[in-house]
């Protein structure tokens, strides 16, 4: 497993790639990685020839006020975990390289996509995200990128950006992968206290109460999301951010729940932001 | 020599191309070619294998005051002198390919390439021409891009949108190509009266009674700029927007003439807007 820090040298062998002919795979993470990481590269083994992970921690998509420097790290781990996972490459650039002094180009994104949902909490976090995964692209050059559903918000901006910018890559998503106990996976979970490990669950236990109802015949949002509100309002500590029905391609709002709608959630625990969603 | 409306065609042939090993040049227009854009295709054709040359009128780098409407188009024409020049691939995008509905993202320029020159002008241009040109560079994938000197301040912000982004491209700078008695060929010199195509080779005339005093000795800008001006403001037609000494890398103003000092100047003449610089 070869690992590089310089976007000119991963320009050198991803010359080289396409020559071969080779069909690369790309999963850009921040690190920590978990099982729905691995997940996601196991995924992008299988499909193509070369799999190429980065593991960059990028300050333009955290807020003033966000948790850039409690965001966990844990390189050495991590690349122990893609040795066994038997990736190609892993792209671990420094802040130096991907924001050099008098770097001045942003990517912004408007419209449906970034209307409601995590946007209006995190400003500038989904333009961060663009940017830093355009830049990724162009440094790997990969045909397939490789996303996680838990991010949906995410995957919805990142289809958008890539599309409009006519970037030759197919995005490939994966569904959520959940601990034992329902909750979804994330690198933050590490930061919950041992209490707080115990109620993140009702996070996606709440979102399986609004599937059951919407299964038994509700079709109105405001009812289904009452339902979901009240289950997590049963545990105090958990303070909800936004609960929103959408529908999970454009993100738009829905208030009839239909065949595509995705209930999508954000909400606080311990200090710690969690996100999850269930699409019905 | 083929002609593509559609990025997602392109693609398929650039494909060959890069496993094929061959070098790809790209020359972006707004079409009404004349020997400035025929300059760089020479150019082009002598250090690549492949050259692409696009043909693309982009609404975004236009301001709702400017002349997008009046800008010339002549695709027919065009496309015989790209023909004779054995142009390879034409690229025609139509408004619909580039900008359909939902489109969202836009690519914006900050810092000291943005802050002079043009841009206070013409608000809004570099991102549109930013924008365009990321989109057609990941549509064309070339290895080697090449701009006039001419629109010096679009090369400087090129240059830097390219490098942050790390898109795998070499910017080839072409110098200006004049017409003989010295005005610098512009496609917006079609929209030129008779009397004022007799008028407009005062602006390089003035550039070069400025080189001509810097070359007696003068080092301060100010006293350049003067005398151009006095130069210039003797046909009363011609009514300068700006005219600056800007260091020609990183167009930061300059108050003492140096080695790769550039004057640069925008005038108005018949209502249409003319531009021109000289490197010292």
């Amino acid at each position: 497993m070869k690992t590089i820090v310089n976007p000119r040298d991963l320009h050198l062998l991803t010359r080289k790639w396409r020559q071969a002919k080779k069909k690369v795979g790309f999963v850009p993470t921040m690190g920590a990685l978990h099982e729905g990481h691995l997940d996601l590269v196991r995924v992008c083994r299988k499909q193509n020839n070369i799999t190429v992970v980065s593991i960059y921690v990028n300050p333009l998509q955290f807020g003033p006020e966000e948790d850039f420097h409690q965001y966990p790290r844990n390189l050495e781990q991590d690349l122990e975990l893609l040795r066994k996972e038997k990736v190609h490459l892993v792209y671990t650039p420094t802040n130096r390289e991907m924001y050099p002094r008098g770097f001045a180009t942003e990517i912004q994104v408007k419209g449906p996509v970034v209307n409601g949902l995590c946007a209006p909490y995190r400003p500038g976090h989904f333009n961060g995200v663009a940017t830093v995964v355009v830049k990724l692209l162009a440094a790997v050059q990969p045909d397939r990128l490789y996303l996680g559903q838990k991010d949906a918000q995410q995957v919805a901006v990142l289809k958008r950006v890539t599309q409009d910018l006519n970037i030759d890559v197919e995005i490939v998503e994966c569904p959520i992968v959940r601990e034992h106990d329902g909750l979804a996976m994330s690198s933050r979970n590490q930061r919950l206290t041992l209490e707080g490990r115990k109620i993140a669950p009702i996070l996606y236990k709440a979102l399986k109460v609004g599937k059951s109802i919407v299964d038994l015949g509700e079709t109105k949002a405001g009812n289904v999301l009452d339902e979901i509100k009240k289950v997590i309002e049963d545990e105090r500590k958990v303070k909800i951010q936004y609960l929103e029905a959408v529908d999970a391609e454009n993100l738009e709002p829905v208030k009839e729940i239909k065949r595509g709608t995705m209930i999508a959630l954000a909400a606080y625990l311990d200090n710690v932001r969690l996100i999850d969603n269930i699409v019905l």
